[in-house]
């Protein structure tokens, strides 16, 4: 059935790798993969990929460095090994918001990532929800990216939350396109936090625009939590401007440094992300609740191995291809 | 002076070259560049190239495939003759705004055209507000990335219209970003038109976020006025909920297919673009105002050539290099 | 069959895509191309093309600049949708003329055009009689350069004039490897327009080199007809020199510019070209006559496809592979 | 004067680097280049190149591969030594006429080699009298391409013969353009061979198209003398027609295999031809005639250097840049 | 069984190509190859290679220009016909001895060889023995190394020397990883010649580190035996020191320049080396044995047609994939 | 003097840089480098390096991944801001251990990181005692390769040690020809440890190889201490082999896992190593010397940035250019 597809996993997310292959239905290859005590890391394949499809499984979160560059020695592997095709499979691709230069004398890290890749010998990209969907365009090679707005979405169809007691809040300007999605799809109203007078003066209520937020239940999505500054911002604000229930929504669960103390602090009914990255955090975060991306991009991967379109996947052909 | 410093304009927009020339104190080098009877592009150049440090200008506004394979010939006929550093010089980037694939079997156009534009010969690119600031990250090669805000801003300052008698108004999602800065920079307060509720209904008072509008002054502000169609629809909803006057000011005046007709039917008191591409309705449009950027983009290419800070030019460190 | 091939036509010449898919029995992929009102390029692709092996149908003829774009465009769009193989089609290759620096500072683009062809992502291309063949050295990717000297040959050989009543003329000193060519597959004897000279004095007797043209049957060729300038000079001479009939050939009908007023103005008998290009102006010149390369390209796809050998095809293993 | 400009000579041609070298008062690099006894090609430079511009001179005449390897190991030599820049001064470039696909599964071998020095390391070529112009375009950096027929021209001037009885010779149809320069240049009439046919039954006097020979000086122009068949062939008709004086003109002077037998025992008055070559047949050939490009090469180079325009060099603006 | 396998050989060691031919059971492609009057290669496939596994056989020994030339020529012949995949099979890969800056201002040849094989289209490498392992770093391709040794092993077990009166010979301090593999496979002790130490002084009995060599046969290893003045000083050496037997083994028999003259004067009992170079003095070498590697080189040819592991092929799962 | 000379420094060795900046006399450039909370690395610049010599100081030790993915983004960053020239100053360059593929399916990861280094634009390399000179090879851009060994060797020539009384170790077989190097320097014996001999059985007397060691000075010499087996295992034979004095000196100390503990309880006089490194271990390792290779670095930047030869700098024209 996959007669020339091989999976293998890096280390920097086993767990999801593993319901992979299992929603597939087939063996993780065996691969060591260990750091010397030099730190430098070594990797040796236990099985041949000659002439082969092979789908290496790796998100680029923390730690961002060590990651990418264990992908980039398995590519390096592979290709010397004579694989016939690599795909990169990155469910969370780190470094996603150095994309562009912001301010003189940056680097657009992105970018440098994207050449990387290429340079190692990737073939095709597979990844989930691009912190921007312009970084498709870093690569000049195909890329196939999967939305987990619909995952997110279904799990709070599933509250069964009335329309309007629905409002749908972007913590910042860059989600507004994000927010406004989930909007068409689970119906609410909108309203935005507005970061930036935020800043220049405390928090009113003044800094949201649209809503309105009184007695609703409020969906806050963004694409990632990181350090969940914005996040617990905006749901600090619902709570204040009197939601009855406030849920935050969001695709790559990274939760960095402060991010367990802040959230377990907020005033937030429910966390939502998916496991493109694992949970680093493990039962640290109260009212943490995770869903999985694993049969999406299981499915993905059968559909990009069978050359079939990876659209119909979705029900949706003008998304994707 | 400019020892080695030669500047060529394409024919996309010879008066914006000829006031960059001017502002510089060079003269524009000769070149011949026609169309024969069968539609292909001729280039000869009149004057020695070698070793010297060239700069094309050429927007690649409408016609957007003759400018842009004009530009590429221009560069290639420039490469072979032995020009030390290619700059191309692009004060509107067409195909900007096909920068990621937003559903399936679609290219990425924007990123195509910087593909093109390296194999050419191209060695560095100056461009004026992208429609995405991470097509600077499309190439492997130093982008020098000019904000025109400050010009429309200055413009603006000079109607010395009172801070709350003004609000910046959004004309959709994608330029809420935009909006933002223009509000930093000139005060008021914000509204967002709500262009995806809008199609889903008639147009009413309710698909406006923030505000209010009446009794204002709004400023719409976008990158590029193409169709019309959202600017229109902007100043359209701001005159009927009440502002008393309506401005637009964008820095890419495109006017392509409807967009003479919508705009002098729109209640909008004044429009404002830049010369970063040719007038093609000179004179068709009703209170159209345009603000010139060839000082500060002869400005850069000063500094470019130089290898002065282009960033100082702006007193402002934080934005450019 | 055909299991993964795959036929999309660009909007240059779609009668001759049709004929080609009819030829192979196969239906055309379904593809929107638009422009818009800014002049940009829009492309979507309606079917799956994930490991097909696709073939894109394209001349490069006028608008040069605007199928040239289109088509790499389309290769983009392929690309990016997995195609396993994108062959560019163009039975006419535009800029062929520009393939060397004849004069100081001036552009290769029939160079460029191919670099841009290979940076888009064409994997091979399928041609016909290239101005030069030394083009073919442009690409370093498989080319198939195919011939219709046969095709015109065999219209020609379908009026079966006496071999000692026909005499090939060379239009100007470039066309004679050409003419020579003819000769060989139809007999007859040689003539050659001395354009140089020409140009110099009134056009007289004296500037034919060979013949004698008197009482013949004078066939003119040439690799294309543009604005027709050689061609109704080579004719008027042969006219004058007492030919009691001229023909004229060529692969590739431009008709641009004069062409139509002075073809029609001509002393020629019969004007024959293949379909390489579509007629511009169907229907308003006299005496022209059009022989299809469709069945000949068509059947060149079919051998590709299937890793055929397409030099069998002509019964001439010493042409082509 | 010179600065930074730094001359190497390969093996293949050390008299005309040096008289290059002695036209540009400057004194040629010591490099160290021999054979080992295992046949491979150690090269070792003996003074500093660093930042700077280096002339590699080395014709790829016989033999052949030897001179190009060579040539590539200097340049990854010049290049591993940090070289500011590295111009291949290419008098003869070898392989030339492998410059198309005449028939199937042949390589195109003049690409091929255009490749391998911009591989190793090649910024720019130097070069005189491509066999065919596009092959310019095979490089995909600057190409100065000069040309020697002036050269020769003026020595034939220096024999003043009348112009009236004068008349240029192509020895087949591939050197017509060639012969019709010559013919600008000089005065007098042409005459062709036709190849072709003389091929399929004896030299006859009918094979000449043009003329007349009778009672002229027959010049016969080609840019290389390479087994000499095409010359002695021209030579022989020429004389058979009647021609009082025959001579004979080429850039390059391969004389290869027969040629030497050949044209001793031709009907020839003089050989001429430059050196750009060396002459594997110094005394060996009777009625030899070289003129020297020492000084064309020498100014090309010292215009380069200092990036003054090459065409001037030859009071043609419209011939080079 | 091998549907699309296409073996072609260039002119360097047919004998070698006719029996790797043999051991798979198919015949050798067609090609004509040959050197023109004027010292160019010229190739021509016979026969059809489109859409085939195509292996190009040709050792880079003497002449080394002349071969890797006509191996490059070759690809760019098969490249251009098509072929789905072209793998340069090199049993001997010349030049691999300057594979690093040893001093200044020297090439590092190997590199530049891997990257002209690179650029003319090769797919893929299978070697033997390369001079140095790093070499397979060189390319960004797949390189499949054989090693030759258990062929030597083999043929020396087959004599039956007591393992206690053994020892292993290193002639140079460059090969003792080698002798070393060889005292693990084959047992007995080790020795080391310290040239260094010798060219200060006469050859001396001190200069050769462990041992003891008296009384024992002597086995001297080393990659290749090119002018052979490392081997027969080892071999003086050894029986100077009281070695009652003294055997040479070598991968590749180059036997440069004073070779033949030295190995027949050496107090050498025997001789052996593979047939990875046609043997340049057939007959002319005393006590010399040939080994193949035909069958080896034949399998592991099988085994990358058909995606099967060549490391099993030695049973030797750590050294090879 | 430096007029276009910039020097920055990455984190890794921060102390180093500052000597070397010292030696040169010039401040090091204000750079912003850190890790954000999700482990990702940011930089800023602080100054203008538009048209500069950049110097990127980083030695790629431990945290390996982590020091090469910040000097890969410095050179993004440096690029990106326009620096005319990037030189990437590495004075230990990780993972060069991995350098080929020693058994089946493993990486070439010092390969992957010469292309890493190359895609994200550096220039130029410059290096210290590379673990394999092949390495340069990697490489298709100028790499200066600079040797520590004299300057270990003058601190050992500092302690007068007799000759007769020297014996220098190799503590295997890969580092005999580093050994034999410091032997013509330093005088001595050689002995070489046959580590594979060892790992066979306990580790006696019999498995040195050379000597004798017996009321000698030992000086055991390798190119890096990593873990310091081989070293602490080499220092061991050579007491029990009777060494009245044991020194080890080393271009690269590593110290990595256990080799602290190791080095302590080893009977070692002194260890002695550059500062290529920072030393993570300050002060828990007894009797260890460091030296710095500061000067040296410094001194060849100078001569890189003056296009002077950086062989003169060690009097010593065959080692480097």
């Amino acid at each position: 059935m996959y007669d020339h597809l091989t999976l293998i996993s890096g280390r920097a997310h086993p767990k999801l790798s593993a319901e992979i292959a299992e929603y597939l239905g087939v063996t993780l290859a065996t691969v060591d993969i260990s750091d010397f005590p030099d730190s430098e890391t070594h990797v040796k394949l236990n099985q041949n990929v000659r002439g082969r499809d092979v789908f290496l499984i790796q998100p680029t979160g923390p730690s961002a460095n060590q990651n990418l560059m264990e992908l980039l020695i398995l590519v390096d592997t592979c290709m010397r090994a004579s694989a016939e095709r690599i795909t990169a499979v990155i469910p969370y691709f780190g470094y996603a918001r150095q994309d562009r230069k912001d301010k003189g004398r940056v680097p657009i890290t992105a970018k440098l990532v994207a050449n990387l890749l290429d340079t190692a010998g990737v073939d095709r990209v597979l990844t989930v929800d691009l912190h921007a969907a312009q970084i498709q365009g870093f690569f000049d090679l195909p890329v196939d990216h999967l939305y987990a707005a619909p995952i997110l979405d279904n799990y709070f169809k599933s509250k069964q939350i009335p329309v309007d007691e629905m409002v749908i809040m972007s913590p910042d300007e860059g989600s507004i396109k994000r927010a406004m999605q989930h909007v068409e799809n689970l119906g609410g109203s909108l309203a935005i936090v507005d970061k930036r007078r935020s800043s220049a003066t405390d928090v009113r209520p003044a800094n949201v625009i649209g809503g309105p937020i009184e007695g609703k239940c409020a969906l806050i999505f963004d694409d990632m939590i990181s350090t969940a500054g914005s996040i617990v911002g905006a749901a600090t604000i619902a709570r204040r401007l009197g939601a009855k229930k406030v849920f935050v929504g969001a695709t790559h669960g990274v939760f960095a440094g402060p991010a367990v103390a802040r959230l377990n602090e907020a005033p937030i009914d429910e966390i939502v992300v998916t496991d493109s990255l694992p949970c680093p955090v493990e039962g640290k975060i109260d009212r943490l609740k995770r869903v999985s991306i694993a049969p999406m991009v299981g499915e993905a991967i059968r559909r990009i191995h069978r050359n079939e379109s990876v659209s119909f996947l979705f029900g949706d052909a003008s998304r994707l291809d």
